[in-house]
């Protein structure tokens, strides 16, 4: 990743005469380009390599514009994605903390809270609050929306690993039931889309994807 | 790219009780993943490397949801986002198109014509009638929510060359009246972002970033 103490606008500043509003937006969504870099421990089906957060997070959206249908609540389709473009901003400089990190989980929020605080600063105001927001909703899990994006951001990795044969479940420490617990999440807001992975859990740990048992 | 003839999922296929729907929905949702493996031409701005669609379709979903009050019609934005998440699939299989690759450009909706039948065939009958649907607005620029999307589109790509001081700027053949003209469908969805736009190209032109006039 670039040095996070510059922001990417810097290097090339915009012309003086994109003033206002539209400056403080254009600031931000060239800073943003960071989350390309920031990678994630799932491994991607279609190549060889990791998955970085921004193709993480637009795969997350068109899962939820795919699988709407399957929430148990009815949701605000166009409101979810949002959730889910917005949810790993914070990554680019909190950095990704892996679901099976416990001692990274620690400090996360207040990392990430910091993170927030300095990346959708950079936004007018009434805009910083609703990127906070979306935020917020999101990590929270309040809302119908919320709680399934959380599931879809559940789900998305789990299929990856599905795909590649293990992947993150192959790390030390990581048991089928471990799985179980942190993707127990996903019921909370599709009843179907749980049923289906926990099918894909148990066939893991028959083939040995997944260290069996507690 | 992996091989087009393989479906990713049927290197790995699901467990035999996900059935119905949400089979057909997944199968989907894990061939899509090859959207990371398509390059653009565009630089990132945050690494030196090439940006691929899911990365490129991500930032436009975020810049529609940070940019569009400068939209001059009003949109639905949930909207706007699902078509700027759907818009390049089809280039899974028909690949990117360059804005400046004329030849390419002669074959491009055939191609892609193709790819969508083949791609979202996957789905359910309903949902590959609306993805398709959403594909087809897109490119027609019908609707407000459209023209606004095709505009972020536009921009993104030229922000990114602004910020790498060049960028596809300076593809052989190109200047900046090809540019303006390339970009002018920015100015059918939002007069302030072609007015910036257009003060991006004339100092990008100033600093010999892309050649002059026509």
């Amino acid at each position: 990743m670039e040095s996070e103490d510059e922001l990417i606008a810097q290097r090339s500043p915009l012309p003086g005469s994109v003033v206002g509003r539209l400056r403080e937006q254009l600031v931000f969504v060239a800073e943003v380009d960071k989350l390309k870099t920031v990678l994630r421990q799932s491994p991607l089906a279609a190549a060889d390599r990791r998955e970085n957060d921004a193709e993480h997070s637009w795969h997350l959206a068109l899962m939820v514009s795919v699988l709407a249908e399957h929430s148990d609540e009815p949701i605000d389709v166009g409101r979810t994605i949002e959730l889910v473009v917005v949810h790993d901003l914070i990554e680019i400089y909190a950095g990704d903390t892996p679901l099976y990190d416990d001692e990274g989980r620690e400090s996360q929020q207040q990392r990430e809270e910091a993170a927030a605080d300095r990346l959708f600063g950079l936004l007018p105001d009434d805009q910083e609050r609703r990127f906070r927001e979306l935020w917020d909703e999101f990590e929270a899990r309040r809302t119908p929306e919320a709680r399934f994006a959380k599931a879809i951001d559940r789900v998305q990795p789990l299929l990856l690993n599905w795909l590649t044969g293990g992947g993150t479940w192959r790390t030390p420490g990581v048991t089928a039931d471990v799985v179980r617990e942190r993707k127990a999440v996903i019921g909370e807001a599709s009843t179907p889309l749980w049923t289906a992975v926990q099918e894909l859990i148990n066939e893991g740990e028959r083939r040995g994807w997944v260290a069996p048992g507690a």
